[in-house]
């Protein structure tokens, strides 16, 4: 059984504020937590129902981690989702590096002020998905470590580097000859356009789009068309963050 | 100042019972309400913020309209959302008729089982981005009415025809030359393939796919190329349904 305190403290890490103490974060579902185990994370203890335990026991046994045996009970008392799964981990957020690089040699996603936990998790298993080993936030964005964005991520987070840092102070110390590519209603088609392999796309936040400071150092513009319709003033404004990202690596990746 | 019955009516609506019985629903959000409000809807009431309202009175007044000034503590008290906005609309739900085509003269979405109200509400969105005018829901989809998918989809509801279906039952009886695409992951690279521009692209759920009474009457595998490298034995094993609408939806009208 879970004492008040174990309660206490994976309660806690639901807040950025204890995660940035403890320099923990919650992981939870089958597939999230197998993954968290085998990439190699620290994990500082694995809280699950009987039968996913029953599969896993001997992997957790060799791996060193410890585990406890919960009821659905106490999961549902200690789960960030609103439909608790099988198993729970609390695992070490890893140290952080400075970002060691001023030009990409492939294709690199910054983001300005992503706020949307669920847009940073799929932003993140998009680009594991194309083979984008790196994604750049602004300091703006929402914390990857909250519950919502490692859930979305769908175990990406293992496979994807993120990193925080100043990003017009990064953007503006990049190689001029490295295209920074943003998406703007008036830009480029981006079926016909050229488009460099190893350049930056940077995609702006859900309400404001790229920013003021940022947009000056956009070197090309790209436009995603719209074939919607106006039904009397009105007509299709805008698509979601992750959806535009979606749709531009898609396009980049084409061309390979 | 709000009844208690008013109250408690708004309240009820979050609920698909309710929405059912009154054949009403919610709409929040000072540019979902306009939309709302200048698409032909029947609105119930709007309540609203002091702010939106000295900007909206006179529209509402010239289309018959009731409204009512309310406080933020009450606007907390009825809001479907996280976060209240300024203004909520009580719309009814408009008559539903019977599917009137069995070969779409332009692409078509078809949608087997999708439960998550924001995936249903993104994907309205990218229909309407993309102009396609109908999206087919089988009967197990999310309501379109949950004040989720309303969000999700910003407006686009009002611009897209989406309609619930017997799924395996229409698209058995749809002409045989047209083509049903489906993706899988086995399916053919997508960038190189073959795409006619009338068909019908089915969309499987976020957590089986397509479903096996369905699967056999798609015509074209679609495959989306993924460019992960695995870590391990791991790699990134799918993208989220609406990520992958955007995508197929992307490259169907980049061929136009």
């Amino acid at each position: 059984m879970l004492s008040r305190n174990q309660i206490k403290h994976i309660q806690s890490l639901k807040q950025k504020k204890f995660r940035e103490i403890h320099r923990q974060f919650l992981a939870e579902g089958a597939k999230l937590v197998s993954e968290i185990v085998e990439s190699g994370y620290i994990v500082m203890g694995v809280y699950s129902l009987s039968g996913w335990l029953k599969d896993n026991e001997s992997i957790l046994v060799s791996k060193n981690i410890p585990f406890f045996e919960i009821s659905e009970g106490e999961m549902e008392r200690i789960t960030a989702l609103s439909s608790p799964s099988p198993v729970l981990a609390i695992a070490g957020i890893p140290s952080d590096p400075v970002v060691p690089f001023t030009a990409p040699d492939d294709l690199l996603l910054a983001l300005d002020d992503i706020r949307d936990p669920g847009n940073l998790g799929t932003i993140i298993r998009i680009a594991d998905w194309f083979g984008i080993h790196t994604v750049l936030c602004s300091d703006t964005s929402v914390d990857l470590y909250n519950p919502k964005v490692i859930q979305a991520s769908m175990g990406s987070v293992t496979r994807v580097r993120v990193r925080y840092c100043d990003l017009p102070g990064f953007l503006s110390s990049v190689d001029p000859s490295v295209k920074i590519y943003g998406t703007f209603p008036e830009g480029e088609n981006i079926y016909s356009m050229t488009l460099d392999p190893k350049g930056i796309v940077l995609i702006g936040s859900e309400s404001n789009g790229i920013s003021p400071e940022v947009v000056s150092l956009v070197t090309d513009k790209i436009g995603i068309p719209s074939y919607s319709q106006a039904i009397g003033k009105n007509r299709a404004e805008s698509l979601n963050a992750s959806i535009a990202t979606a749709i531009v690596c898609s396009e980049f990746r084409r061309r390979k």
